[in-house]
């Protein structure tokens, strides 16, 4: 498959070498900054642009990489009709494409990239979704090439799995800043959390989190909850979440205790 | 060390076997639950008794494994001066433990049990303290048995310490909780989300967590967290914890944007 990357941020930058990897060619990159598509082209040797104009007509499949925001002025912008066109937003609807786009579709891979950080190839599951059959049956095969975990779902069905995404990576993410803020000022390094961190994440891998779940919230332990509000007196923005998060645990879990 | 073990909840039920297996030995458990004493009992083949005045007097080390609001009651009716003695909370001081026990301290695993997982055992790190340095090099000692991770930290760093693994451990696994209702409700399973929390682990485990943050509130991207938060409309207490982690998000990387 001759490939078109729209794009050269954090999921081109991962899916381009993977693609090339499993027996595609990536034979363009376009970007509006020429920096990133001059360096994502020359990892994958091949050809780049930051004109839309110059983005060539004849490739098999044209992945739109793009911010979400970005994704319908530049196919306003397509001065052709691509052969097979999907983009990665999670939170994008498959009806950003006009209709005159009828062999287009969605392929989200479900996994935080950072450009900087090297992926496991095989870690990630890929959410699908394409106008028409055949289509789909394109976007499958190519997905299938770089992620053996390759799932078909419809526009509201793939929003709410990137909003659950948002909790489990993002949201989970931020804590963990939050919780080195914590120890920063007592000048402890925020090492001392990694095992348990580990930990927390490789439980709920054979676990539902609901069955796992410990803490002074989930045990209703009041003297504990206040001694930790009461450390966080000087915190008062990470007070609001440690509260709120407490609450909704109580409220999970209240009715057992 | 013959060691006795006070409690036969989750931290006993994982510290007692690994205390065995490296060369210590469990003499004796005591719970007020006779079931619970007597199947850990039987695991690590020692006695077991649920009266306190029946506890033996001439161990060498006893573990206070209880229940935060259980430790100080515990002590009260403790009839007899132990040769050595440590609590393993990671929120009550070391000022438990009446002035007469001036051989105790403290011996918090940083690290979250449930009764029916196997631990790894290198895999926790362990915060002591104690009243004396004779204490703390036997408490050092214990603690090296089991885990290469032995820091020294005072009652008010461990209260911190505690307070960051809430964040990181308590908050993070019910944020995968509130993930996999948003999924339910679509009858989407939560395994679309494993490799994605371990992503997010493992993405910290070699960079700070600041450094690594994605997502709508990171990008400052307000069209996704509207549509979020109108998904959330059904779920009006997830939908709050959306807004304060969002905002705090903002509120961190915002200046950048």
């Amino acid at each position: 498959m001759k490939i078109v990357l729209i794009g050269a941020g954090n999921v081109a930058v991962h899916l381009g070498p993977e693609l090339n990897r499993k027996g595609n060619k990536i034979v363009q990159i376009f970007s509006r900054s020429a920096s990133s598509a001059n360096s994502l082209a020359k990892k994958l040797k091949c050809r780049s642009t930051t004109d839309p104009k110059k983005i060539i007509s004849d490739a098999d499949f044209y992945i739109v990489a793009l911010r979400d925001e970005a994704i319908a002025s530049f196919l306003s912008k397509l001065s052709f009709t691509p052969q097979l066109i999907v983009h990665t937003s999670g939170s994008v609807g498959i009806e950003a494409f006009p209709n005159s786009m009828k062999n287009s579709g969605v392929l989200y891979p479900l996994q935080t990239f950072t450009k900087s950080i090297r992926h496991k190839p095989e870690s990630f599951p890929i959410c699908i979704e394409a106008r028409n059959n055949k289509s789909l049956i394109a976007i499958r095969k190519i997905s299938k090439s770089i992620s053996p975990a390759v799932y078909e779902f419809n526009s509201q069905e793939r929003t709410v799995i990137h909003l659950a995404a948002v909790f489990v990576n993002n949201f989970t993410n931020h804590l963990f800043t939050l919780a080195g803020k914590l120890l920063e000022k007592e000048n402890i390094s925020f090492d001392i959390l990694r095992p348990l961190i580990m930990e927390t994440a490789l439980k709920v891998m054979d676990n539902l989190p609901e069955n796992v779940q410990t803490g002074p919230a989930r045990r209703g332990d009041a003297t504990t909850i206040l001694k930790h509000e009461r450390l966080l007196k000087k915190f008062p923005d990470i007070k609001v979440i440690y509260r709120e998060l407490s609450k909704s645990i109580e409220n999970e879990y209240g009715k057992e205790l």
